[in-house]
């Protein structure tokens, strides 16, 4: 029932508009500056005119999605924040004191925080409760959650995100907040991508270097006991992810399927991408890059993709922070094909004619 | 007299408030996130405190200082456009149609624009009229401009600035115009920072293959046959340089003296960035970086002057593009110190404690 929801989702992903896009360039050609000299300002203006069908693409309405949880595996001291942290976090995002408000704020955009498995009982009238476990367990002992579980964290991270789209908004981020999430990032990076653990792996919030070799350690043995197949996104989301981690991979699908841009984050928020890009290749489609996180998988796992990022600003905080910053960009490159003078309507010489 | 000036100048820049620098380091540390998970957001706020010598530095006023000029050398073939192509944009500047416009008006920034040596006769009741003369000669044979000449263009920069500053704006920014100037800014860097012309090259606005390599030609036998000394940043300003390159050196001068942070555009405002640096190394300290274009000097160039870029965008526009956008992570930057709830405000556990 559930996995059918999914797949149904999947399928009704479509294509970018071809046609809307070569307008796109022509306008782009026209305009009163060298072809192709604001970069990737053109190439995202392009892309919102494939996904949107609007050749003046206008983004009105913005929102982070931030899905929380908790995972099991910070009992091996992976991370340098107890979990008591993720609750602690999310309440400071309902109060509006945590980075991701600021820089939403300033982005004109809303905080949208989803517990999808904190290991606590939370209560606040703007929080949306979908938890669908108290954490996952502990990936270097057995598999994160059931199958079931990973397709019902999913379904709530398409459901915020349509339901976000049905309120009318047009550009949409990823956010995180999970103490120990880094450690499922990376098997999921590493095992998606074939990849060795040591050349995904980074410090997250802070360790040290005993507690690095330690993550490698658990990561690895996380692998091994688990075997998740890497061509089978639900099976390494199932058994080496995490409940925000698949939420955020639903949140990239509902953004897809209801045909909406949407920003990817740091980190974990990139292995999202790698499971959505897995159940749905043309998701892809619909995914705008933002900053490069000090995880050296960040890196990697973009490439994959075949994203690079716009910012390069040596963030490592999640939350959102480095997708929402990036939104100022989606909006500049809008604002070029609307606003700028063509070479006729200027009056200037163009070396290309 | 003007010499004497533009000592005066050099001698009253300051150096950073370390004091203050150090308060702002302690407030970042007691924000509700990983120490130094901000990245370049914490560097750019620390910096703005030890210019401004306020701890929770705010913008409240923007300006992009865009210089225009000509230059001999495209006698030579080095550029796509032909140099009509400088006086037009001067005049789509000045009606508010070009790229520069449409991202200052996003930034909430104005666009003051001056001729400090188009080779046209200008008028425009927005225009500063400040021609030191028609254009540079061509260096290919000869001088720029006489020292004199650069001196006067350098002191209509630091006027430009210090106007500014005393109409109250407090973040300023480098912006360029200038058919023809990424041969100047490729012979200052190269002579600058004794690299072979070849590795500091690019392509400007678009020219081709042929093109590229009489450029490189032209620019080598501009070095040769000025011989500018790289100790002395005037006489490699008037031998190989530009008026509008001098006239952005001026600006960061003017701003630094003015305790005011500039940030600095695209290949062409870091040429003038390092023409700053030699003539007084404690501008230095006054400058942001904004992004990476894709002339190959420009990377060199930051780094030699100890900045990354933050913008990540392929950008080849020049204008102020790419420091306009900045701004905004500039601002972004003011907001996280001033806004963000701290460890103790939002009872979250630092596991710093």
């Amino acid at each position: 029932m559930n996995e059918a929801k999914l797949n149904q989702v999947v399928k009704s992903i479509n294509p970018l508009q071809q046609d809307v896009m070569a307008l796109v360039q022509q306008r782009l050609d026209s305009l009163t500056k060298p072809p192709g000299s604001l970069g990737k300002l053109e190439d995202i203006v392009k892309q919102l005119g494939g996904i949107t069908g609007n050749v003046l693409p206008l983004i009105t309405q913005k929102a982070v999605l931030v899905m929380a949880a908790d995972h099991g595996v910070v009992a091996e001291g992976v991370s340098a924040f107890p979990q008591e942290v993720t609750p602690q976090m999310v309440y400071n995002f309902l109060a509006g004191g945590a980075a991701i408000n600021v820089l939403a704020k300033q982005a004109g955009a809303e905080v949208i925080c989803t517990d999808v498995g904190v290991a606590a009982d939370l209560e606040h009238p703007k929080l949306r409760m979908k938890k669908v476990a108290k954490g996952t367990a502990n990936i270097a002992k057995g598999p994160a959650m059931t199958r079931e579980q990973a397709i019902a964290a999913l379904l709530v991270g398409i459901e915020t995100a349509q339901e976000q789209i049905a309120a009318g908004v047009n550009l949409l981020a990823t956010g995180d907040m999970g103490i120990g999430n880094t450690s499922p990032s990376t098997a999921i990076v590493a095992v998606l991508m074939g990849r060795p653990v040591e050349e995904v792996v980074g410090r997250g919030t802070g360790i040290d270097n005993p507690g690095l070799e330690r993550k490698i350690q658990v990561i690895k043995q996380a692998i091994a006991i688990n075997q998740p197949d890497p061509e089978d996104g639900l099976d390494v989301l199932g058994k080496v992810g995490g409940l925000e981690i698949a939420a955020l991979a639903g949140s990239i699908l509902g953004a897809a399927a209801g045909g909406v841009p949407i920003v990817i984050d740091g980190f974990i928020s990139t292995a999202a991408a790698l499971i959505a890009a897995t159940l749905a290749p043309a998701s892809v489609n619909y995914m705008l890059p933002s900053h490069c996180s000090q995880e050296p998988g960040h890196i990697l796992a973009l490439s994959h993709l075949g994203m690079e990022p716009m910012l390069n600003l040596s963030l490592r905080l999640g939350e959102g922070t480095g997708a929402v910053l990036a939104f100022y960009l989606v909006e500049a490159a809008c604002q070029i094909i609307r606003d700028m003078a063509t070479f006729e309507e200027a009056g200037v010489a163009n070396s290309e004619q």
